[in-house]
């Protein structure tokens, strides 16, 4: 295996890879990077002397489609997948861009941290964590069963998704989350006494991946940025509403529809967590899913029609 | 000790206050609470047979005022505090009200759960956390002093501060976080497949506190509305601004005035986290503090002027 990128999510993926007994080759644009994650187990820090079966790319998702395209035109790897929180503008440009698009399917572990870096990585990250894999029309077989052996070697459970729903989904699960905890955050710059000490585990719980590296993170949001903006757009009118019933409750008029107003919106926030278990997912019935999904794939891609 | 209210704060006093051989009389309105709460072992459900030391108010925030008022009257206990999320509109309420505004103490512990009611009460859990006491200008010693009793018998540490400052900074640490998990966990109202899979110990962790009961929050966002509408419409300039950039970058234009709007707003999230400790307070700092303001407390009410 190659893994081209070291941060976090690259190291965590080699140190999975390294404890199945894999032979992983590192690389990294930041040298530093690369050498501690060497330093920490997770491969050597070397060219892969022939094509290795699998090349993850661990990079920031702007990052993502060139890096392929560059990998595969090095010859880096027999199939590739990527690790990008954002899934289908990497996708459309290594189809643009592609010598083999058969090759490629797009991966996006559920698991990270407000740690960034190699130091932070885990071998035990993914453990009992979804990870969408993303084939496309032109997907092959190779590519797709490679994905799900990395998974497997990582102890995570495949959800298999079309790289745009993927991203529409990911906005209303991770990238708006993201934007609010950094919006509630950025309200204490400036204030002063005793706010420290006024925090509870609440606080820190809605506002800890605010924490989270703002380069990552503003590629991530430019990379969904209509998905993004979609739901924000949505949620500025509840926001909005809220607001003006706030304002007349504090002027002292006991309005009925303001009441409402601010109840309906506490009832819909618990409405929305129904069914959302704070345990993970079931792993066993993501597979048995994703199995029968790759064996009707299979069928489709058996023969596949390559247009570029 | 009187504990009027048994619901998750109340049942936890009371717990906390049994550990430590303290006489507990409770009572609820609901006496299933209540009666769930002595089963517990938080005391016995009982009028004082004379006036308890201290009375604590453990009702939502709106009641606080009218409650002290009443308990008062029927001359329950020597001294009064509460518990609630909001100090400043309860506290006018007891002022206006009260024969004796020098027996109470407002308070607000930095704990709580996004579980409710009294089998969600824990002894410890005010262990280690501030707990906020808000005398106002007739405030007598002997009620801060019973207030700091309390709180010693919790295991919690001490913040002495006005109930106007109180509000506002629990709106920026607590109220608005609130209000921003709910808006986060609305968006999911109606969104169909696989979104439970796809949510990491991110999402999870920001909409937690949404689970929160709809009736307690709706209360407590009613008496801190104007100063979390003060909060919220700052927020409100800072997404408008954000929703604009991420609008033109899904537009597919470079715009650096855009990313640098991206990249502000994460920066300054990472900013305002800054001095804000994972680990909680330092209780012992608290305690030195609050028993140095004590004395100087002492000096100014040695000789209360109330005025009614």
């Amino acid at each position: 295996m190659a893994v081209i990128g070291t941060g976090l999510i690259g190291t965590s993926v080699a140190l999975a890879a390294r404890q199945e007994g894999v032979t992983v080759y590192l690389s990294d644009r930041n040298e530093h990077h690369a050498r501690t994650a060497a330093a920490l187990g997770a491969g050597l820090i070397a060219r892969p002397p022939e094509p290795v079966d699998l090349a993850v790319i661990a990079v920031p998702p702007s990052e993502v489609g060139p890096v392929l395209v560059q990998q595969q035109a090095l010859g880096t790897a027999d199939c590739y997948t990527d690790v990008a929180a954002v899934k289908h503008a990497p996708e459309q440009h290594f189809l643009q861009h592609a010598s083999e698009p058969s090759r490629y399917v797009g991966g996006h572990p559920m698991a990270g941290s407000e740690r960034s870096g190699p130091r932070a990585g885990r071998a035990d990250l993914f453990r009992g964590r979804a990870w969408v894999l993303t084939p496309s029309a032109y997907s092959g077989e190779a590519a797709l069963a490679r994905g799900l052996e990395l998974l497997e070697i990582c102890g995570a459970a495949p959800v298999l998704m079309d790289s745009r729903l993927h991203d529409e989904r990911m906005a209303l699960t991770s990238h708006v989350p993201h934007v609010m905890a950094s919006l509630t955050a950025a309200r204490l710059v400036g204030t002063p006494d005793q706010v420290p000490v006024l925090v509870g585990r609440g606080f820190l719980d809605t506002t800890r991946i605010a924490r989270g590296g703002s380069t990552l993170w503003s590629d991530i949001l430019k990379a969904n940025a209509a998905s993004i903006a979609a739901v924000l757009t949505e949620l500025q009118d509840d926001l909005a509403r809220l607001v003006e019933a706030l304002m007349v409750l504090a002027a002292g008029d006991e309005s009925e529809t303001a009441l409402v107003t601010v109840e309906d919106l506490l009832e819909r926030g618990i409405a929305g967590l129904t069914g959302i278990s704070e345990t993970g997912p079931d792993t066993e019935m993501l597979w048995v899913t994703a199995l029968a999904e790759q064996a009707a794939l299979r069928q489709r891609v058996s023969e596949p029609t390559v247009q570029q």
